[in-house]
């Protein structure tokens, strides 16, 4: 195979055996996670986490419990009687090593969109009088650009917007009036991945800050935050990070820009003291300040089991373990991948690859319509992309043999052109 | 019992039996709805639906389903397969009756902090030009302050604040400069209501608009947003409406206005075609345009088992049953609640009065104790309030007699002074 990011030929992928799949699970440290997430009925290997990560086993337990204890029998007093309250940073402490932060710079909260707009507009506040540009990548997660469109918009000119097409043009659009810059660190489509480090030096080279939407590779690639310079961080909850669907979100601040200043989204969870009800705002502390409502302590319960599993996970052997399975797929696609049609849209080089692999081919929504049917659940993307979603915490060695298996069926056999199949995939 | 809402002689207060109040349950056509939800293992009587309403009978088994045949099997194909980006406008429509508007007036989303900032922003910025000012009364629900302090903030002097402290001054704070006026309709303390229709009518004069924030009223008394001509209104969902603990919340937009321009958090599911991923926003048709980020699945599942017994409620019986509930409690009061030491602080007139009722007593967060240990639930409010949450969904006359019995028993047994009870209650 050969592709856009890079030589089919290059990096450790070469054929690989069942056999040696299993060798490589046998060898896994993470490989003992995936027993703690439930299987489909039916069987079906899922290579959707970057849509919707699979449910640890546990969910509904605590479900059962909170709802019996928590909500039938304390009520109103199940936010002194349990963690309610504490939730919110209790889980950013749980996800905090898995993204390189430290343990009190990480909260859970409203959705990715709304976490967008808070950190945007906080970092832009700071210091608009001199800097009043946003930089943003055009082809971001669109309801990123849409938050940063929408403060724009409330500002009446104030802040202006600075699009760039191409990662490529990023040093170029970078000056003394940018303030931030707003980037999704994986693009959602090919999962080509910024060099974080790189890109934050370069945009603190020139006095500028950096926000980025870790959506679409917290909890499937090694990341370090502080440690590559990061301001700003957001990312959603029920994709790699096995929330739930529409799991609340997470938010990140660079320990010394915490307390830069009021939050633009002020509420009652982010006070002081909550409970003087003051009429007065009065930021509390540190990342405290960045939460505003109720906490959803429904979401937080089930989101809680997912986070007892990121306390157990070491965050470079994630890396290395995506590293491997990113290699595993390459290589099982090696012997006729290009020749059923597929070209790498993803880049081949660990380093520079999201979460998920990215496969191009004319069929591809019929691909994905008929590899449903065959037990292995994928993803499309306009125009011609076929997504599987590589979870380090879920899958194993094997399960990516089985599922290259299908496919190489799906399109020996020629299945996905029958009419059935034709119907896009959203 | 006399206090600032009334004279303890005026109404229809007056002694009432437990014979009398089985009589009034009997003719009570919302009597079936208490059915619908789980009572407590321990057999106490909760009157703090205005902390956090009971839970619907449904809401175990339908969190199940959702979490076998939703998270499980379906993954991200419960996207299309399943209801799940409808829900913020089909829990709107079946909210829509309870608070008199129509059905597609209402979505739920984020929480009451969070839309209370959307839409000041939203109605600030239509007029901001000629009328910068935003009115607010100084005792409203703090985080509704913090999200209005919060904005002014950002627009660095842009937006003026004008507070009021009491709900006298209102006319006097209005004037050609004010674009819109934030107001709790019903005080969290007192549970004083305003007059929702004279006070859009006072503001709509000026050329104001009017933000209500029905959080301590919505599900508890007659609504009728269109009929009273109300701008806009936000309210949470884990009160009066029953859908769980840190339930997500709703917002309302007038017809007329919803159109009228950006919203301010724009994000996809606000977008007008948001499977199309482009990289502009175009903000979708009415209601639509206010949704912005992913909406929380789980949380809008348990909201659903609530939404389908407001759907079988009558917003003008379910006003009834509250003034029924109200002057039950009262009445019941009357015979020994003033030699006890209790002053009525909330309004004694039922149209004045928001969904629960406030008693004064120096002792109050003692008492308040001593009654959950006697199985009475409720909640306490500095400096001296104990609040009973009076739900037409969920109570029934008969429980008000139980509650009010074992009130009496705290109170003439002294039992709330013992050292015990001296903490104070949150």
């Amino acid at each position: 195979m050969a592709g856009e990011g890079g030589d089919g030929e290059a990096g450790d992928a070469a054929m690989i055996s069942l056999q040696e799949c299993r060798e490589l699970d046998a060898a896994d440290p993470l490989a003992p996670l995936r027993e703690r997430f439930e299987r489909s009925s039916t069987g079906a290997i899922y290579l959707d986490g970057n849509s919707v990560g699979p449910m640890p086993r546990e969910v509904p337990e605590r479900l059962q419990r909170l709802l019996r204890e928590g909500w039938v029998d304390a009520r109103r007093r199940g936010w002194s009687r349990f963690d309610w309250l504490e939730r919110a940073h209790s889980l950013g402490a749980d996800l905090a090593p898995l993204i390189g932060a430290g343990a009190n710079d990480v909260v859970f909260a409203d959705s990715t969109t709304v976490n967008v707009f808070k950190l945007l507009a906080h970092a832009w506040r700071a210091r608009c009088e001199s800097r009043p540009l946003i930089v943003a990548e055009r082809y971001s997660f669109p309801s990123d650009l849409y938050a940063a469109q929408g403060l724009a918009h409330l500002l009446q000119g104030r802040a202006e917007l600075r699009f760039i097409d191409a990662p490529e043009q990023l040093a170029q659009a970078l000056d003394a009036r940018v303030g931030v810059v707003l980037l999704s660190h994986v693009d959602y489509r090919s999962s080509r991945r910024w060099d974080m480090a790189a890109t934050n030096a370069m945009a603190h080279a020139v006095g500028a800050r950096v926000l980025w939407d870790l959506s679409h590779s917290a909890g499937a690639v090694h990341i370090a935050l502080q440690d590559h310079g990061a301001d700003y961080a957001v990312g959603c909850g029920y994709k790699y990070l096995c929330g739930g669907p529409g799991a609340p979100a997470w938010l990140y601040v660079h320990p010394t820009l915490q307390g830069e200043g009021w939050p633009v989204l002020a509420g009652w969870m982010g006070h002081a003291h909550t409970f003087d009800f003051a009429p007065e705002y009065e930021p509390g502390a540190g990342m405290h300040r960045h939460l505003s409502g109720t906490p959803p302590v429904i979401a937080h319960e089930a989101l809680a089991a997912a986070a007892s599993i990121w306390r157990h996970t070491d965050a470079k052997a994630l890396g290395r373990k995506h590293h491997c399975l990113l290699r595993t797929v390459l290589a099982l696609l090696k012997p006729w991948g290009q020749a059923q049609g597929l070209r790498l849209l993803s880049p081949a080089e660990p380093e520079a690859c999201g979460g998920h692999v990215a496969l191009g081919h004319e069929g591809a929504g019929a691909i994905v319509e008929a590899l449903v049917e065959a037990g292995v659940v994928c993803s499309f993307r306009q125009p011609d992309a076929i997504r599987f979603g590589l979870s380090p915490l879920a899958l194993s060695h094997e399960d990516l043999w089985w599922a290259m298996q299908r496919l190489q069926q799906v399109l020996l056999s020629g299945v996905w052109r029958e009419p059935r199949f034709a119907r896009v995939a959203v």
